[in-house]
């Protein structure tokens, strides 16, 4: 761990004033033991600046005594990005106001502490929607979410966070602050910093505030269908954008066995539409008005029934109902937790691909571990599956637990001879760096490390992230 | 002009083959013409390479001979970034075929030359839509759109070219190539090299292909409606989304002004709805569905016309209706050069600052013109305006030739004291160069001189375009 002068200290101390800091075991222990709590960092220091001003003045201090930062914001990633190991914390979670909303630009400047609630609330609040959803979205924060490009149930109409903001304040790694808070949708004026920053996970500065970008507000019209293959549901996609354009905001893919293990772990669980096929889609159309969203998604599902892609459909009679489809949907992490060991992945392949992908992998996976189980869902309208190799935890002779680097192996090789991505929406972070500088092209790593060092040269910010400096 | 070696140029030649390179002085003269020919550049070689490994090697030598390079696709580019001033040309033009399609990824791969058409229509072929549009797709070629960031007329709806791109194949300035023709829409393995070469206008290496994203096909609905003022307009946009969600596809300002100025000069044309009132709109609506399309826009226009923000609403009863609604406002260049003298910007504001910027910048510049008139169109629903300061040809005392630097100052101070931009769609090129150095943030200048630095060490890679080295 970082030796931290008494000059250092002082001076940061100094800085941030009484509530800007901290050192009690309780605080640190809280910064460095992250949400899921596979991996756990350690830390100093903790700082929490209160400014953007102060952020940058530490940012000076850190270059002047060559201490290294972790920018955290919710501590709820999952690549072990935002943890520090030995680095000091600085967490943004005191920079959590609204700066300003313009509703007629459909614009909002909001910083980057600020969880991702107040800024879907206050998108509320003015009659607008800001589509990002996902489920930390109570702790999460904007700059983190910038900063690992975070994505969610809604990619596929509305696209990832990066696609979602029109500028960024940030303290860059000298401690300057470079205030790119455009509000503006047309701005040809240079290289793209901010989509640079954006996924950066704190390697080349630390995100301070975001410009927003607000839409309309829509309704929704749900439907939870059944379907044979996953031949059909990429069939069944086609048919349903067909019928209903871009307006379908979700396209979630389900597996018998996952609403088994749903109903299994919280008894009051009713399925929508039991059934002896294997997968489930859930599905939503959102449009300005009700009655559209309705009717263009009862006809695609009435086309849909005509050409054998589905069994059987629901359409959601109510919010409530749609609602108890989507918390089966957000259940199953959890439910397949308590089922028993789970081995799990953050994949995407193209669409078209993902019927072969799946045959291929759960096949090599069973080669090596021939009692495996497969729970595959996740967002088939970005062609990202969370794919987990599980195992009963009243296994009569447990086989899974230790093997997670050959099973990964396996799946990584699949992945790629797919051409696919084995981080869709999770980012890289010390978990995944080692192996993405194994597969990714080297140039374009080089290009990676070429810009870091540019931007870093002292290698202060978040080193050892994304990849090796 | 860069002098060539003799080993260069015989080791290029015979890497090109005969039909890879030319020195007639007819086929240079292209490619230093620029279509709107306000400037004029010069060039010793012609490159007209047929496979981006041909590229790369060409690259390769260039690096070895310190021979540098200016990348061209249609030419058509209006900042003087494509234009070589010396340095070796490289266009792209041979290489311009859609390598493949997938339509049920929705995407295609295809190669830098291509003209925008091209890829129009294999999406059409595909019962896609690719939505990039603009007056110049039958010759701008797909690299060059990305590599200025394209805007056009349905941004509103799909953003800017770099929101359409999923992958890009680039020969970076060492001449290595990096393939990263990623068909996945989520793939957070990295810094977003995509997004850094897109918009770089050539600087930072050489887009070879690109991986696009399709849409699903829409059937539009468009109105022609006549306002009162810009204030009127901008709560218009507002209302208009209220009713219509994010398919409002296109929302453009017209001044009564050009209308009269395109029937002056294409005699058959037909006002669409003649009246005293200083604006008109063209706005679309698209939807999977053309009745659900009018419901929309006929219940958003029967809303605004009891607000008052309309006098008089035209809805398109047929597509060549619409057509002729889009002639009008394609036709608005060409008819305002054949009114008279007009000095053009292309600026953007936020959307809700657009009335205010309007009163106070044709403020400032009648101060510095007393007789100078005004022709302000554009995207409105982008903040994007196309500004112009016009006189007529036949003016008894013409002045305003020759006051392009001063008027020119004016609009630009005005566009950043509204926190705007100076070029909002074109780029920087030369020609925006300088003035961008002076009003960027010196932090972003700084940031995107260190990332130029460190991609191309020997500054060959159309040097002294974005920004200066």
């Amino acid at each position: 761990m970082t030796q931290l002068s008494p000059d250092f200290l002082s001076a940061a101390k100094s800085l941030l004033g009484p509530k800007g800091w901290s050192t009690e075991a309780e605080d640190l222990e809280k910064v460095v033991s992250p949400w899921r709590g596979t991996y756990k960092g350690e830390t100093p220091f903790l700082a929490r600046p209160a400014t953007t001003v102060e952020t940058a003045e530490l940012v000076k201090l850190c270059n002047q005594h060559g201490v290294a930062i972790t920018p955290q914001g919710g501590n709820t990633g999952l690549v072990d990005a935002g943890t520090p190991h030995g680095e000091i914390c600085i967490s943004m979670q005191r920079m959590n106001a609204v700066r300003s909303l313009d509703a007629f630009n459909n614009s909002m400047v909001i910083e980057a502490g600020a969880p991702l609630v107040t800024a879907q609330q206050a998108a509320e609040d003015a009659k607008r929607l800001f589509p990002l959803s996902l489920g930390s979205e109570g702790t999460a924060t904007i700059g983190g979410l910038i900063s690992t490009n975070a994505g969610g149930v809604a990619v596929l109409r509305y696209g990832m966070m990066r696609d979602l903001i029109l500028g960024l304040e940030v303290v860059l790694p000298t401690g300057e602050i470079w205030n790119g808070l455009s509000g503006l949708r047309k701005n040809n004026t240079g290289y793209d910093l901010k989509q640079l920053f954006a996924g950066a996970e704190g390697t080349l500065g630390i995100i301070t505030a975001a410009t927003l970008k607000l839409f309309p507000q829509v309704q929704r019209a749900s439907a939870w269908v059944t379907c044979a293959s996953t031949d059909d549901i990429v069939k069944l996609l086609a048919l349903v954008r067909d019928h209903a354009g871009d307006t379908v905001t979700s396209f979630e893919i389900i597996p018998a066995n996952a609403v088994a293990m749903v109903q299994a772990d919280v008894p009051d669980t009713r399925d929508p539409l039991p059934s002896d096929l294997p997968w489930r889609v859930l599905m939503e159309v959102s449009m300005s008005r009700e009655d559209h969203a309705r009717d263009v998604l009862e006809g695609a599902l009435a086309s849909a029934y005509e050409s054998n892609l589905v069994a059987d459909a629901v359409i959601a009679e109510s919010v409530a109902q749609a609602d108890s489809f989507w918390h089966i949907r957000e259940t199953i992490p959890l439910s397949k937790r308590a089922y028993g060991t789970a081995l799990n992945q953050d994949i995407s392949v193209p669409i078209s691909r993902i019927p072969d992908f799946i045959k291929a992998c759960n096949q090599a996976v069973l080669e090596q571990v021939p009692t495996a189980e497969f729970v595959i869902f996740g967002h088939v309208g970005d062609g990202n599956l969370h794919y987990s190799v599980c195992e009963p935890g009243n296994a009569a002779q447990p086989v899974l637990r230790g093997q997670d680097a050959a099973v990964f192996r396996i799946i990584y090789d699949q992945v790629m001879s797919f051409d696919g991505s084995i981080s869709a929406e999770h980012g890289v972070g010390r978990l995944k760096r080692d192996e993405l500088e194994r597969i990714r092209p080297k140039a374009a790593t080089e290009t990676m490390r070429a810009i870091k060092r540019a931007l870093d040269p002292a290698n202060i910010m978040n080193p050892g992230r994304v990849i090796n400096t």
